[in-house]
């Protein structure tokens, strides 16, 4: 059976909900607006599509400078060089003869593919595909105080560059850190002295990855960084506003939900749950922002409700079959939950287009 | 670009991560308890396709004795009535015209279609487009101490009720309601008062449909109930074993995950994260429970990542590479993130099916 998803040309008033949907203008502007303030501060810039996983807003990115792209999974790379990308980083300690094989293959197809790895493990295994054929470029990933992957010291990182140099079928090229926030002094002692290390035993490092979307406007306080990778900044979020990287005029998804019940005078639920909006709070007592409504909160989620205590509302209250547009928390995971993604322009649907890499297994 | 699924024959070893799968007996178990347990009180059992939204394991449930099943969505319903279900509740207020226009085709081709309604305007958009042809069935749903949806009095219930039946293309079917956690006495109230009331009136209420998984066994509890529903026993969970439901021996999902970096002697990351578990806590303070490693924690998740606390872990610790099960907190929300299941049936791959009704619109 086919999902009657909304088509081209429709009001967005007559989607039916639960809903995501993409505001084309302010897509465009956060594209621009990012790509600018790179591009100002001459610091190449690979964006995450982990938060689109399409491959036409990909090209959007590409199109307004990006020198490629950035994926977290085999098979999501796979998605993109089949809509013809050819820069793409992996990051990700790619494991299991299984998945490297897949990556081999994807090596052969794309013109500059490059993973990373953070121990031996990883690279032994790389090894042992990557012995003939196009050479596979691998970055070191550092952990400059995010606390998730990473080495720990610059000579960590040294050393096993030094193993992925000694391998035949791989190329160290470089360093990477998905840092903490407000962590550009620590990515910066960080790159500085491993460079300095490697440079005294002749490597060269060509790439410094650095990434995050909440200190994108601050990529340029990391001069040591080659490239900058980002994912959430092109359809911002409510995380991304508490950030101060955005405002409200730049929240470029909604979530459509309707008003399916009211059932006190201080009390409304809605359509989307956690099967829409998920549970991620990133550090909010509450699950995502009614336009319009100030003083709702959306209190609790079960799978298909949200539960809205209006208590402190000051608005009008809505009744039951009400649309409202949901701020989420968090975009990308969002993005995750649905099969296409709707775009609209000036409240009129302008392109229902499928979530390429979305359901990727590995 | 078809995703590489594995296969069936495929040992769980092999099986690459992240990857949630289904221990095929302990399905099996699960649905027989539940059945059985039912059964020896004589109470029809619903279960609610939201944990599986697989037709092959409805179908499971059904063999074994299930009267109907319960959907959320009506393009969940039409999925299932796509592959021959007949007796199909949608526990949801249905708004809008095309929504209601897509339910009354369904009604026209499913044997017992049933909706539930809790304020009039729910039941006025149904009343207009079930003016002619197979009058549509309604419940009226009451909150009986949830704190989501329903009606709030059993005077609100009778008053829904009697504006059901004054509506040409609807009749009133009775009551319902998903209560709170050892809601027992409060629902069993409630339904005793409004049966009384419309007993008075003169009006038939014969289905009080009861439901939820945490209080399965005790559904007995409430003699008006003439069906209960339940959804996440089919698979289990954390939360349920919390509740005392189950025990860890009929935890029929997992998540398979693999240790992708150690960057320190107390930190392991996995490659199963909020994209793989979600992040629904249901009131747990960490993300999920790995088998065989007691003490570690998954103390934070990124979408691809989840970082393990291994400070109190008293087992050996995980080496990169090492695949690990992963209990999640919430099976539901699981389902919902994958385009297919695996199945397996003493650690060898059994069945890999669609999740039909995964990433239905509304």
């Amino acid at each position: 059976m086919d999902f009657p998803w909304p088509t081209v040309g429709t009001p967005l008033a007559d989607v039916l909900t639960p809903m995501p949907v993409i505001d084309e203008n302010r897509l465009a502007a956060n594209i621009a607006r990012a790509q600018d303030y790179l591009t100002a501060h001459g610091l190449p810039f690979r964006p995450h599509i982990k938060t689109h996983k399409i491959p036409a807003v990909a090209q959007q990115q590409i199109d307004a400078g990006a020198i490629g792209i950035n994926c977290q999974k085999v098979t999501e790379a796979e998605v993109f060089a089949d809509a013809g990308f050819d820069d793409i980083l992996i990051t990700y300690n790619v494991l299991g003869a299984a998945r490297v094989a897949r990556l081999k293959a994807l090596n052969e197809r794309v013109a500059t593919l490059r993973v990373v790895a953070d121990n031996p493990t990883t690279i032994s295994g790389l090894a042992q595909a990557f012995s003939d054929g196009k050479p596979l470029e691998v970055l070191v990933e550092c952990d400059t105080g995010a606390g998730r992957c990473g080495v720990q010291t610059p000579e960590a990182a040294v050393a096993l560059a030094q193993l992925i140099n000694d391998a035949d079928g791989l190329r160290f090229a470089g360093v990477l850190t998905y840092p903490a926030v407000g962590g550009a002094a620590d990515v910066e002692a960080f790159l500085q002295t491993t460079m300095g290390l490697l440079a005294d035993l002749g490597i060269d490092c060509p790439v410094r990855s650095n990434g995050g979307s909440p200190d994108l406007f601050a990529a340029h306080m990391v001069p040591s960084a080659t490239e900058h990778r980002a994912g959430t900044y092109v359809y911002n979020d409510r995380s991304m506003v508490r950030a101060g990287e955005c405002t409200a005029d730049d929240l470029a998804m909604h979530v459509l939900a309707t008003v399916v019940s009211r059932p006190t005078p201080t009390r409304a639920v809605l359509d989307a749950g956690s099967k829409a909006l998920t549970s991620d709070l990133l550090g909010f007592a509450d699950h995502g922002e009614i336009v319009g409504l100030p003083g709702a909160r959306i209190v609790s989620l079960s799978e298909e409700h949200a539960v809205v205590d209006l208590t402190a509302c000051t608005a009008p209250l809505p009744e039951v079959g009400t649309q409202v547009r949901v701020i989420p928390n968090h975009t990308c995971v969002v993005t995750n939950l649905f099969d296409r993604m709707v775009f609209h322009r000036d409240g009129i649907v302008t392109r229902v287009i499928p979530v390429a890499a979305r359901g990727t297994v590995w």
